[in-house]
Formats: C-alpha cells, structure tokens, sequence
C-alpha cells in the first residue's frame, strides 16, 4: 500500500472551490465534488442530538437514493440551529445544483460548517454556483480543500493507493477541523472518495470501523460539534474486481483505516491553540470500551492539558482524571509513564491494571492560543 | 435566620493556622479545628476512584467512631496517589496529634490539599504541632482558613444563626477550592462547624442535602479532585432542644443548604483564573436528572466558557453543548436567555422542552489566566 500525504483524486472525481461571499473575509468559502458517474455512498454523522441542517437532508436522502454524484460543502455558515427554514436552504442549495449539473436532484449531498445558529445565504451560494462548476477538475481537490477550512492553519489530505490484481485503487480524504474536535465524532467535515468497485455492505463496514479508530479516538477540546460528518463516495471506476468480502476486503480496509487515521492525526495537530501533540495509551484495561473511557477521561482534563502545554511534570492530575472517570480501579495498579515533556510530540502510557485491554486517543494541550481564537470566534 | 460573609465559630469550637513549611512559599499550611467536647460528625468525600489518603483514613475512623474532637488540615501537599505509606503518613499525623492534644486517636480527622504524588512532610507537621496547638482560639478560624488556600485569591467564609425556642443556633462553614472544580463534588474542602444539638441521622441528611444542591452543582474546570471532603462537626453547646425531624430539622437543613450555596458560589467566583461569575439554569426539563446533565454539559463547554470570556455571544456553542449529551431534545423546542455578557455575572436560561423540571449549576469562564496558573502550578 503506497500512503502520500497529499490529495490525488481517484478515477471519475473532480473538485473546485470558490469564495462565495460567506466569509466576511473573502477566504474560499464553496466546495465542489463530482463524480462523472453515480457512486455508492457511505456516511456518518455526528451523534448531537441537535444535528445540522445539512445532516437531516443527507440522512432522508440516504435512506432513498442508493447513488450520489456530487457534495457541495460550504464553511463560514453552519446551517445549524436554524430548525425548518434551515433545512429548506439545504434542499434548495442541493436542488439548484443538481439544476446546474444536469442530475437527479437525488444525487446531490449536502454539508456546511462555520458559525452556528445564523440563516445559510443561499442566494450567494446559488449565484456562484456556475463557477463553481466551470471550476471543476482532477486539481481543484486543492481550493476545495481551502474552501472548507474554518480555524483550520494547514491543508489536510491523505491518498492510499494499493493494487487488487492488475488494477490500482486509490482513496483520497481531506479534512477540515480545528475547534469542536471530540467523540463521537470529531468536530469536522471528512470526505473521502474511492474509485473502488465494492458492494455497499462493505463500503460501510469498511468505513465504520475506519471512523471507530480514527476520528472517534481524538479529542482537541472535548466538545461534540453538530457538523460532523464523514462522507464517502465510491464510484467503481477503477475497474477491479468487486470488494466483498475476505482478503480483497481487509486491504481496501486497512487503506481506509490508513487515511482516516493520517487525517485524524493531522485535526488533533492542527487543534485551536495547539502547542503539542499528545498520544495517550491506556493498557491493562478489562476492554476496550473502559480503555477508551479512561484516555479520553485524561485527555479531556483542562489539568492535564494545560499541564502538558506548561511542560509541567504534574503526573497527579492524570491520576485524578482515571480516577475520575467512575470505573474501578486499584491505586496500586496504575502505572504512568511520560516521554520528554519538551518534545513536541509527547507519549503517555497509563497501565490502569491487569487486563488485556487497551485504546489510544490522540489530543492537543490546551493553551492561551485556544481562548483567544474561541473567545473571538464568530 | 442572619447570614454572615465571615466565619464565626460556634460555642465550643477553636481553630488555628500556622506555616509548617510544607509550601516552598513559607505561606500559612497547617490548621486546626478543634471542639472543646466530642461531637458528632458528618462527612462527604470525592467519588473519585483513587481517592487521597486522608479520605481513606477518614472513612475507616467514620465506621468505628461515633464522636470526634479535633480535624487538622494541611494545603501544599494532597496526600494522594501515595500508596499505603500515604496513608501511614496521615496515621501518624492524626496520632501525634491526638497525643499532643490528650485525646483519644480516634477523636481526630484529618484533610489535605495540595500537589498529588508527592510524599506528605509529616515531621515538618509533627514539629510544628505545638505552636498549632497553643495558638487555637476562637478568632483562629482566620488563619486556619489562610492555611487551607491553595490557588484560592480570596477567603471563603459563611456563617448561619437562627434561633431554635430561646437558643440561637450557629453553623460556620469555610472552603478552599480554585482549580479542580467539579461535580461530584466540588474540588475543594469545606470545613463546617455547629453548635447545634442534632441527632446523628438528620445531620448527614442535612448535610447531604445542602451538598447536592450547592457544591455537586458547581464545576469550574470539570476536573474531578481526589481529596474533595465536606466535613462537619456538631458538638451540641448550643443547648437547644435536640434536632430530629419536622419544622426543627427543616430550619437546620435551609440554614445548612444557605452556607454551603454562599460558599460554593464563592468557590466558583474564585475558579481559577476566573473572569465572570456564570449562572446556568435549565428549565422545562423531564426531570431534575436530565436537567442537571443539560446544565453541566453547558458548564463543562470550553467552547461556551471561552466565548463568555470574550463576551462573544455565540449561543450556537450552548446549542451544541445541549444537542452533546445524550439525552433527546427538539431544536424547536429549545429557547436560550443570555443576560448582557459585559457584566461579571451572566445569567443563561436554556428551556429544553414542555418538562416541569428545572436545574441551577455555577460555573466560571475560561480564560488565559487558568492556563497559566495551572501550566505552572507544582
């Protein structure tokens, strides 16, 4: 399997992305994916139990149309909170471009991210959307990679490619993500796109179990974002032959694992504020659910992050975060191991007990830079 | 009932507050509280699951003893994550105590606050426990309050008097807390102190009352400490007729739920690096349960807590924090009250639904001056 830490588009995709005025800064706001062909669609969204516009229309649509073509995304605006009139300006975003395109309007998938609780201008959207259009190409993953960036300070994109006989397929991601980063899922939008012939039953399993170990184990400042979304389009042109089941399976997995992780290691690096990059492992847990409760206990505490931002050597507040979490555990079975606090990246080990167990969850420290872009922030 | 902002310690009790040395700034460390004749207790502690040495000691003398005499409190050092020879350390110290003091070992309590992790001085105690000893009055109450202080900026101080027939009855309550705040309980220590004669069973009912609603209804950083303890000592010299049960008990436990709602609101005032005083109120929910869990997740936001303290109102974040935490809500049902952010104290009503349930929990924002207290603080 070959990893480059850049976008290459599979067969079939194109992209563009444009300013549409959203942003009061002028910055790209619009994105564009296409695929020549209709693609199978697997996605996930973000458990807040006040989900975003965009999500309630891809959800309805999911459950009705077994093919998509395109993705429109917007930043600056998240189309949340904005209860019905909000879920009529993503119909009516998706059903303008499915008129632009030439497509069913079925084929059109939906997402936004920005600043909650104001009205989507979709005029503005609408009247870029014959550039937007006339952008599109097998380059334009960059400026679409731009245009859904928020708080975002660098370009997040990952491509896996591996051969299934004579064919080679490739996956490509990007991710935009910065604040709001916490399970389930991580506050972002993914996309990931794959020219892979593979049954839908497989697209989504493959894609779940991606997701369960990437972007559901980080966590930047623990708050669930009502945007969330992972988006996977597949659209069968790289001509192999069809994924399944067993070996064929576990390679497109493993890819896809690959490229979620990768983009999910980049979000916690590019966190609001953040100074380090902090990889917690907790072992000698009972399962892996008590594993993932305990790390993502010390890597949600305010303590132990300011700790580690200060390079500060105050391993009790790990101890108090475990102890925290409500699960037992014995004094004399906890082990803390921490590597160098100067580096940049830093390593904790945290054996809880006994048990075979064990989860890691990736975070950031929590620094003045954090409050400063969140107190600002609108 | 009156309400006092200081401690006055009621008939019988005595406090002292001297420097022993454990903190490197030679600031106050070491305090006192001691009743003239044994009293009936009533204590809550940390849920914390590695709890601190003292709270184990505590526990166990809570089984066997029914009457005690004396707590001594140390701040610079917490005593936890210590091991069995932690709780040596606190052994000894309450027995060297008793024995200064004349008292049967069993008679005695004991508190720490402090770094987690580091061995307890206890000869450092043991020599200064003398000089503690000779300085007890009833006016000590105000050092023995500087010596508990950790990061707190200000003392924290509540005294309640009502009359019960001819008698007046007094409760006095101090408390440490700053960083570390959160349900359950609070970060902190919370001395109290009364005259009143009172059967066993309606003073821990009292107590666990005022707990519930003040302290577990606080949360400053949502870090759960290891040391928390409320403790309270009832020696009976005010001589009223005994508190049981009816009119007599519910005036107690008001005038007890009073001091330890004065004094967790001053917890929070004084949450590290606290700018606003933040008053979340949750309304029209399905139960005081869901109600609370609505009101925490709000209170827990870093994301909400940041745009308090950049007076940026972006309610989306409370929309967000309330969609987060699992229990169901309708977006249309959800209305969200603001009280102007340039004030020190914002008040936030948050109706999530047609429910009869409400919940009120204190919070702080967050700020850079957190960061830096607790990057720093060892």
């Amino acid at each position: 399997m070959k990893i480059f830490k850049k976008a290459i588009l599979p067969i079939g995709f194109q992209a563009s992305g444009i300013s549409c005025g959203i942003k009061k800064s002028g910055k790209p706001d619009l994105a564009l994916f296409y695929s020549n062909a209709p693609a199978k669609a697997a996605c996930l969204f973000t458990a807040n139990k006040i989900p975003a516009a965009p999500i309630v229309l891809n959800k309805e649509r999911l459950k009705k149309s077994k093919s998509f073509q395109a993705i429109i995304a917007n930043s600056g605006n998240a189309n949340a909170f904005t209860g019905v009139n909000g879920l009529k300006d993503s119909r009516y975003t998706a059903q303008a471009l499915a008129k632009s395109l030439g497509i069913k309007k079925e084929y059109v998938l939906v997402a936004s991210t920005g600043i909650i609780g104001k009205k989507l201008p979709v005029e503005k959207i609408k009247n870029f959307l014959t550039p937007l259009i006339k952008n599109l190409s097998r380059h334009g993953i960059n400026p679409a990679q731009k245009a859904i960036m928020t708080t975002d300070t660098f370009a997040k994109e990952v491509t896996a490619q591996f051969k299934l006989g004579q064919k080679t397929v490739t996956i490509c991601g990007i991710a935009k993500g910065a604040g709001m980063i916490a399970p389930n899922m991580a506050t972002m939008l993914c996309f990931l796109f794959t020219d892979a012939a593979i049954t839908q039953g497989a697209l989504k399993d493959a894609l779940k179990l991606a997701v369960e170990n990437s972007f559901n184990c980080i966590t930047v400042d623990g708050c669930m974002s009502t945007n969330d979304s992972v988006m996977l389009l597949a659209n069968g042109q790289a001509q192999n032959r069809l994924i399944e089941a067993g070996g064929d399976l576990v390679l497109f997995a493993l890819a896809m694992n690959k490229v979620c992780m990768e983009l999910a290691k980049m979000v916690v690096r590019d966190g609001e504020g953040a100074n380090k990059f902090i990889r917690i492992r907790v072992l000698g847990a009972k399962n892996f659910g008590q594993a993932k409760t305990f790390a993502l206990s010390i890597a949600n505490s305010n303590l132990f992050k300011t700790a580690i931002y200060g390079e500060n050597p105050n391993y009790g507040r790990i101890v108090s975060a475990v102890g925290a979490c409500g699960i037992k555990v014995k004094e004399m079975d906890l082990k803390i191991k921490v590597s160098p606090l100067a580096k940049k990246d830093v390593f904790v080990d945290v054996c809880v007990g006994k048990g075979a167990a064990q989860a890691v969850v990736y975070t950031s420290d929590l620094t003045p830079e954090y409050i400063k872009i969140n107190a600002e922030y609108n």
